[in-house]
């Protein structure tokens, strides 16, 4: 059983590190979009008895999720005997609980589609708030790569004197752990409440941080709000810009820029999604962690 | 077991004509869209044991997909005993054979998906090319209803001296039977070949149309390319702009505005998809067509 692995248009730069990584040969995969907002996914035929995966991000879930499941059956359709999903950011990791009634948990129901169309999953860093283990959504394998070790990496090659900076207090044992593993200094901001409307955020050790580069760093950049006001923080506190680092570039309209505008001296990301900001690149993680998926179970 | 009609934004209207004709109350249904691209679904949760069904235009099909299957399933988590979906317009009618190597048959693949969440399915015309019946793509109960009436009822009510018009031969078995209906003549544009790339566009008899107010019918109006060379054709005749009836207003991107510039003297819709052009409510059609689908089947 030899692998084939299908990228989809976005992910064809990260298929192509992946590809020689996981043993594969790359498939040929063309997603086109007509008109009227339908889909026609065209994949490469000569697959019977191979094993396939297809690499997709989920940043835009819904507009890719018909694309997907089409993908993988026309891929069982034509013989592949295992169909994995390598999607480096998974979607739908927040709403895991009703907080308001009515509401869909859509966690949970985005983990029952995924399992229809694909016997694995590998993703990078999802975002495990309430479930601690990817296996507590997700019925199929499932590997979750934790980028932590690159991301330390990344900053002890590039930054002088980092400082890492927490911007609230459920960052902590995130950015705790990148500081450990690059062996460099960490805070979190705080918040000391003087009354009702009065909230001052600083640092616990303003003087310690002082000459030293700040660095944030957050796992999913959306809006970029919370990346925004604490770059705010930093400069009221008379600090220098910081270097902003997000594990997924999601970075809903125009996010990207009013980071730069907000006075961020750099912004880098993995490439578990692909943004003009994509510095430090995952594959190897992603190709690890797929290791056995590839590889029908043992019989029991 | 009583009936809760469940409108997705956009066809609220739609909704709200068919919810007293269904003998349903409406449902409470809000569909949200994070900046990330994920949708929250939220819906009324006091349904348990009653039958419901949801509104919902499919023209955008991707977009929607996710948000359909959320509701559908909350619908059942919340005790709803049947769960319907009445979708004026169906998509992914046309992928329904493989064109070129390796695409996904899309119209089956859909089907499937549909049929994971919905217990029946009443939709209006939908594209049957090569598949007579919806049975022979919907394994759920699936009703189609036919909107030539009310199209022939329209043009007789307010187009003076009507001409149907064909834009091509495979549009005649369309037009002649809303042209019987509406008791009008009709005729279809034929091409006669001079050569290579000579061709001549036509009526069969251009001395009787003149006088006449020349109406154009299509299933699908997408790009509207097919309706603008019609009326380019019509024009060349000496013929007055014509007045275009769309069943399903797609108009992708400005193919409305485009038809318009075009010279169509009105342009006019059903209300299968919320456009400025709906002028044909199908809301009874629908509703009648939804008929028995609301009840639980007898056993056999």
């Amino acid at each position: 059983m030899s692998r084939v692995l299908f990228s989809f248009p976005e992910q064809n730069e990260l298929g192509a590190r992946l590809t020689p990584l996981v043993q594969a040969r790359p498939g040929r995969l063309d997603w086109r979009r007509f008109p009227d907002g339908e889909s026609l996914v065209t994949i490469e035929n000569a697959i019977d008895g191979e094993s396939v995966a297809f690499v997709a991000s989920l940043h835009r879930p819904d507009e890719a999720a018909l694309a997907l499941r089409f993908a993988a059956a026309t891929a069982r359709e034509f013989g592949a005997r295992r169909v994995g999903l390598i999607a480096p950011y998974l979607a739908y990791m927040r709403q895991d609980k009703r907080f308001h009634a009515g509401e869909a948990i859509s966690a949970p129901l985005f983990a029952r589609f995924l399992e229809e169309s694909f016997d694995w999953l590998v993703t990078a860093d999802p975002h495990l708030h309430r479930n601690p283990e990817l296996s507590s959504l997700y019925r199929i394998p499932a590997t979750r790569v934790v980028t932590a070790p690159l991301v330390a990496q990344w900053i002890r090659d590039n930054v002088m004197d980092a400082l890492l900076i927490g911007p609230d207090s459920e960052s902590e044992q995130w950015v705790s752990d990148i500081a450990q593993r690059a062996n460099l200094p960490h805070q979190v901001l705080n918040k000391i409440r003087h009354g009702d409307r009065d909230v001052e955020v600083s640092l616990p050790d303003v003087e310690s941080a002082r000459g030293r580069t700040p660095v944030i760093v957050d796992d999913i950049v959306s809006s970029g709000r919370t990346m925004i006001e604490t770059l705010g923080h930093l400069k009221r506190l008379g600090l220098p810009g910081a270097v902003c680092i997000a594990i997924h570039a999601v970075f809903a309209g125009d996010a990207y820029e009013q980071l730069l505008a907000a006075g961020a001296s750099r912004v880098v990301s993995t490439d578990s999604i692909r943004h003009p900001s994509n510095a430090i690149s995952i594959a190897t993680l992603l190709a690890e962690g797929s290791g056995n998926h590839w590889e029908e179970p043992n019989p029991v």
